[in-house]
């Protein structure tokens, strides 16, 4: 008992400090800044009129171009390419066959141009067609040696640290942190939580359909090739609404797919946080925005976020750090 | 500072109360309240070679018949056909339209056959072409006022004592606590919380498509009246891996369509509990099984239930309460 309850304390302790202290170091003492740190007051304080139970402190976040760098291709897309090429020798029959001819053909095949439709096949030939549990292993196997084109370091270290150091303030504010990406649901979540701090059951993402069935007297859940659900636009307070059931009060994003999770988020009453990352920093990451096939932010949506007062974050004004320290 | 401190102490000693004493009084001391012990200490004991980290004790719970009473009808059958009754005075096409014309017509409309083409027809009468919000509304109303035929208190009272035992010993133990019902997900999250502690992001169950629209500039979630998924049979195993992500360590079910998901949770490497409750006491509640139309438990699931070492539970020779005590 004497054990547990020292734990205890040293634990009473270590959050009053982190209170204290300042938990978002990497962000300038900015407008972005000062819009979360008086928004979680607002909403921990008890007896204010703001309070929020901690079962309703939702927050949800975008994850490509809001967590990690989307650019200069989606994480994804890379892997995928990365598995045709793995992949070829078993498949003699993408020497003769668009689109995988001409990705295998051309050396820097990022530049290659992809209709939607050869794209879609794209996907399928390297995301179905084996059971989740061993696309799982291979989502892990690549991450942990992928490196970035650029920065020359794993995709996991790409991230924002200030977005890290908000997911854990968040957190220790006694909210629960969901990653809602139009991303793969089952690339993500192999490495979420070691990364982010987000366990595999807050994280939202698209899917395919699975189909359970039974391989040598053990049950698999094989992968089918055909998609299930788009976490994109419209689709964001759609999967919000079905995993999570709540509706967050404070949601993250970056890019017109996130324009929905942001006005869903704000219809709600109450106190209420909504945020965008601007990328305008090319010197450490990207300068990209109403121009970019990749995590387009239009105009519209800039003129949207600012009638409804959401926070623009510009990576270049507001943060004082771009990735985390190098491991 | 001091008020916080207390108030951890106090929750320190509670929860070592709780430890010490016996969470489980309302089971009998047969196999399977040894069966759940002998289990939670195993995967719980440091340094064991069937330890599981918190994160990953997951345990997953079917609803009707498992956790609540499921005869003389779907709870949410129940609800549909009260639901087409309100709705008939804004209907009155249904005068002349099966099968709401029988259902109207007809005293004990329990009794009524429908097909399964018309259950679907009800169902989406009485489920669809509102908002989100109105249906949560609605659920929250119905299930505050109606009452179960034969036990004349709340449909939420009619939940089994022992297993809200069960699902407070396993929280207490570091599990997360899941609903993975073939009912529909909204149908249960508005109550979820307040009667089992499972908060609606751990609530899986069958679901209607939804669509985001603006309605007077603000945002709403329709249900349309198109099915999207059945959380049932084989698709348990395929929601717990839509929502949850991780394999369950311990599933908890009572009839055939839980057996996929008794299957999957059993597939995985270590320690597993996978339970069905088994309704044989007509006198404290029901007695069904093989020939049930609802909760139907096989002589096939019987069978496989043996085979596999799952633990079965008579509700008459190992429950000594079956109902929490009237409030």
């Amino acid at each position: 008992m004497k054990s547990t309850l020292l734990t205890t304390l040293v634990a009473v302790f270590t959050i009053a400090a982190a209170l204290a202290g300042d938990a978002l170091p990497s962000w300038n003492d900015t407008t972005p800044k000062k819009a979360i740190v008086a928004f979680v007051e607002r909403v921990t304080k008890e007896g204010s009129p703001d309070f929020v139970p901690v079962p309703e402190r939702i927050a949800t976040f975008d994850n490509d171009g809001t967590l990690w760098c989307e650019q200069p291709m989606y994480v994804q897309l890379r892997f995928a390419l990365d598995r045709v090429k793995t992949l070829a020798p078993q498949h003699p029959e993408w020497k003769r066959k668009q689109p995988f001819k001409k990705l295998l053909t051309t050396p820097k095949e990022e530049n290659v141009a992809v209709t939607e439709h050869e794209l879609m096949e794209i996907i399928m030939a390297t995301h179905a067609g084996m059971s989740t549990a061993e696309f799982e292993r291979i989502v892990k196997d690549w991450i942990a040696t992928a490196r970035h084109p650029r920065f020359h370091r794993p995709y996991t270290e790409c991230v924002y640290q200030p977005m890290l150091e908000l997911l854990a303030y968040l957190r220790a504010n006694g909210f629960k942190t969901f990653i809602v990406s139009g991303g793969g649901i089952e690339f993500m979540r192999p490495w979420t939580e070691k990364v982010y701090g987000v366990p595999p059951e807050d994280v939202i993402g698209s899917s395919g359909k699975t189909r359970y069935k039974m391989q040598n007297d053990k049950p698999v859940l094989m992968r089918l090739p055909e998609l299930d659900f788009i976490d994109d636009g419209a689709g964001k307070p759609i999967g919000i609404n079905s995993h999570i059931g709540r509706r967050p009060i404070g949601a993250f994003g970056n890019s017109d797919g996130d324009r929905q999770m942001l006005e869903w988020t704000q219809a709600g009453n109450g106190a209420r946080l909504m945020m965008l990352v601007h990328h305008d920093d090319p010197a450490r990451e990207y300068a990209y925005g109403a121009e970019s096939r990749i995590g387009t932010f239009s105009n519209s949506l800039m003129t949207e976020a600012k009638t409804n007062s959401w926070t623009i974050v510009s990576m270049k004004e507001d943060w004082n750090m771009i990735f985390p320290a190098p491991k």
